[in-house]
């Protein structure tokens, strides 16, 4: 994969910068005759849209895609894709012309801000730049074309932890999850409150957190992937650890497999009446050897709290000197609730991609 | 990435099945005027090798590798890579040509036979055919190659705990690592004794158990990676990821940045006296915004417990039959213990393909 | 190479329709700190532009480019590149909404209608859709900033035949090419005339004609390519057989070289008094074994005629019927003309990405 | 593609030099149950074999594959891919133990020599290292390969010039080209002792001389290919300009299209009676707008003569002396002969690649 595509036979190229005058992506090889409308895309836009509650930065953006090549229209709103490359644009719009003289030249901890300086001598400050989460907007966008790609895939996710809160997997409820009353992605109502107070908390500091995320994918064919390096869950992995700030991912039960022994880890197999294989557990997140079984594709991710804090922190700037940062401006508290929809995104990417490329090498899919 | 290759300018491309005349790797792009030793790679080789300690599969493979391409000749055992592919070969000699009867058919739970048959049709089950773990081995050859591409990098790995039990990080010692009594890569001289009763009664009792392996590569300078799709973090968790049986990997602190707020989470930085930044912590794993810091980068990944055991589990064979699957053989007990050096290879071969990346996108490094 | 993009490290990716709202390209990989301006992209796009002499399309299309991201503004009107990648958009402004009726299910001979129906199933039959010339304003675009890249490298093409008329070599006069009076990129100012001649009356006929251009690159640093499958010379043929209506390509003397004796084709060499080795003639076109030598790059290509003509010829629809063919509309009457700025970018291209690669392969560069 | 790879999903990555211990190739994407023997490889590697006859070099080499690694016996000496890389192996045997002594400094004229030595600034100049066209065995092993993937694929080549002489074609008969008689690989019986005589004359000046193959591949499904930087013609024109000598390539009538009129070129079509459109002619050489039509593909390319002569030529050495070089040896004294084995595993090679990459897009084929 190249610097700013992610796939092989679905590409996605993704390109723009937080306070530039657009971003956007270019999905090379998608089918032709998908059929989705305009509505599809931008309400996964809306989902990872700012300025939603007051648990996610104030930054006022529409998000509002641009559909600018790669379909014809057809009846009503429907769109077909043609096979050619689909470029989709979203302007940015609120970004404000404040005085970035300080920051511009100091590296705030936890940031790109020195790495980047080092790597490329040039840095689009504002707003983070390319570094911005702003960029995964595209990402998102590219995901809702993804989804239409694998027949019958539903690609869903949940905050499961947030800081030391965590949701009761007992009361897992997905539908709850699109609900108005529930700004955080939780599947679970109760824990709703419990959130809201912690991140109040947490916001009214100047501090942020951290959340682990987990992404479940249905109706994944088995036979998707490949036994060495192009692994299916090495691809999902690639994707997630893609999106910013995000430290650690796991497939199944993860780092827990490292606690058990192969009794307690195996799942056991048994024909079902229908012909088809039912398995009795799915630690192995619906992956085994790199190859989708069949069961639901689970994936979870690890996204660090904010670095942007009002806290002062120790760190220097471009020119060498000892500073103290203190990053003002519309930050989330807690990065890791919009980010949900993007490793959605990125799961729905990865896995119609192998999808393509299963269909390529077998003639089968 | 292609189905068997790994990285971009320092390409790794794998072939080979357990059980097939030979395994090797083609790497293509390493830069040219490399010197090193057939050691070099013999040695990392012999850190992999099974059949050291009652610990790991009894298979007798001496693993010795040809190197047949892409190198020139110098004084003494010294060779000199031309920048043309380098095509290393190891032979399998120790193929037991037992009789598979059952398990050529039987699905094992927890490997990839059953995925591997809906996807391909068909399947060279004998011992795992290429998704057997003998294929790490020309990982491990290229991996030794890729150490001596980036100046000054050092890549080492650890394993940190196996099924219930972790080393003492106080303990940490790298150079008890490669000592003869030390069958199991750790770190902690005091856990040796820990682990291996551990392990003898799991071993004893025909079962398995996952491990936690951690690596650490030093000199691997600032400014390697990208700020999106090719993320030096992402392409470190795409090799551990691609590692048979890992499930799980984690950058820096990992899931443990999910818990935390941004104060405690931020790495400060101070000037220090020789004009280089000083990092007063490393919980990023030297990788910020995708690209490396100048500290050392720390990757940590989960493999799970071995799948073949001896006790039996439920399962299917590919003629839709219930059966009950015991898994004979010589199997190790923890294969997390001989993905120290895999690990390692993996890290280092990402790093040298950014490393050249860098050189070329920039013309720095 | 993907489906719409071009290149390894230096990255060029296209997309969008000759009738939908815009077209463009995602630039991935242009190194940070290259200087530019907006005239710089547009005054190349200004020569490939339409409706400039009664020889080409009169369709108007201002082809202004908006460059959307990957850049800083610096003092004036330079922009520097930052790392990201460069997004150029281009809005189509005289699609004319006439009726397609016919021509919507006809499949006219020499175009890729038909087999993009069997292709696709689904077909933007409007002004050829994405196989229209109109994409290449990005190839154009992309090449502009990829003559930036090489310090010191200046690509040139002139028309050197069209149809049954070719070129005086004796006349060459490169700074001809931009003149006002010649808007054939003809290098011979007596072949002007000729040419105006010849194809007034292939115009008023409603037929076509084809031509043969050639590019030399100048500058070219020697090293740059690879020996195998990542030859200089095979990525330039791959980019200029990737423009529209090409079906020829040769490197240095090309096929005249099949008809001669290796004394003949020998390109002999002797020291030069400043060091360097100096060619006593160029039949290679710059280029041995697939790595650049430092003398000029010289290719040429055919372009076939344009399919669209008045002349009625059989063909067939897509419900199976026989029916004749007579193609109206605004056409180039040798599309071959504005192929010299687009045949430019593809070198240009071709040489930036092998720069890249061979300073990250070798360091040097 | 990378440096030593052809390919995208059926990917072919080469390795090994004229005088090293052996050189082969990894097939990574061949599709699970092709069917096939060591025959099929062989006897194409037969084909291409040196020392056949006197107008070939004496280089003695039996050129036997060896097959590594995705397959499983089946009956008799079937062997059927098992979807996993196919690793190939040829040993070198008749390296010749020769003093190299002037030519490891001299700089060949025609040859990569210097252009090596200033990329890499290391050479293995024996035989012509990895620019050696021994290094074309291991593609044609591949090319065996690739025949077998797509079902009815016959891909034939024949040489159809040599120097200033020319086949007749009212002769050509693709069945004498196998003919014990015909060392020549020409497709026009008579044309045998025209070229007999004329290379002897060459041969025993030490002289060389220039050659134009031609491949033609019939059953190439309609619609493979893509509109833009995938198009099949392009992939073709990659693969056969990366071929040793190879400087000029051309598709259907090639440069002869530029001198003729859209009315002359057009393939007009009639609906056939058996519901298949019929092309009344194929200038286009089977390939509109990067997409198959379904006509047989026709692709015609030109090899240099041999730059390796007795005739002593101007040159100058690593250390910067002006020399006279005469290259003494075993060399053809048409490379342009054994292209043609050579030419048509490039022209498969492609076709098989994009027959994956059309059914990965569309589910077709």
């Amino acid at each position: 994969m190249s610097h700013n595509t992610f796939g092989h036979l679905f590409r996605v190229t993704t390109w723009g910068e937080s306070h530039g005058p657009a971003l956007g992506c270019v999905v090379d090889g998608c089918p032709p005759g998908i059929r989705f409308t305009r509505a599809d895309i931008q309400n996964e836009l809306d989902r990872r849209r700012p300025g939603q509650s007051r648990f996610v930065t104030q930054r006022r953006e529409p998000d509002e895609v641009e559909i600018l090549s790669g379909v014809l229209e057809e009846d009503g709103d429907t769109l077909v894709s043609t096979g050619t490359p689909i470029s989709m644009m979203i302007r940015n719009v609120d970004q404000r012309s404040k005085d970035y003289g300080e920051i511009s030249r100091q590296y705030r901890p936890g940031h790109a801000d020195y790495a980047y300086d080092v790597k490329y001598g040039i840095r689009d400050f504002r707003g983070g730049g390319r570094s911005s989460a702003r960029e995964t907007a595209a990402r998102v966008a590219a995901g809702a074309l993804a989804r239409k790609v694998v027949p019958g895939l539903v690609v869903r996710g949940a905050l499961v932890s947030m800081g030391t809160k965590s949701v009761d997997r007992n009361n897992w409820d997905w539908d709850f999850i699109g609900d108005a009353e529930n700004p955080f992605f939780t599947p679970d109502r109760a824990s709703v409150q419990v959130f809201a107070d912690y991140l109040d908390t947490i916001r009214k500091n100047g501090s942020s957190v951290g959340a682990v995320i987990e992404v479940v994918a249905e109706g994944v064919p088995a036979g998707l992937g490949a036994p060495i390096y192009a692994k299916l869950d090495q691809d999902i992995a690639s994707g997630l650890m893609s999106i910013n700030a995000v430290k650690g991912v796991e497939i199944g039960n993860g780092f827990e497999s490292a606690r058990i022994t192969g009794e307690e880890n195996a799942d056991e197999m048994r024909m079902g009446n229908d012909g088809n294989p039912i398995f009795l557990s799915n630690h192995a997140g619906g992956i085994l050897g790199g190859i989708s079984t069949g069961q639901p594709v689970i994936a979870r991710f690890a996204v660090k709290p904010t670095s942007s804090i009002l806290t002062p922190r120790q760190s220097i700037d471009r020119d060498g000197n000892n500073v103290e940062v203190r990053t003002k401006g519309r930050h989330d508290p807690c990065v890791g609730i919009r980010a949900v929809p993007i490793g959605e995104a990125m799961v729905a990417c990865a896995i119609a991609d192998h999808y393509l490329r299963h269909r390529g090498q077998t003639g089968r899919g």
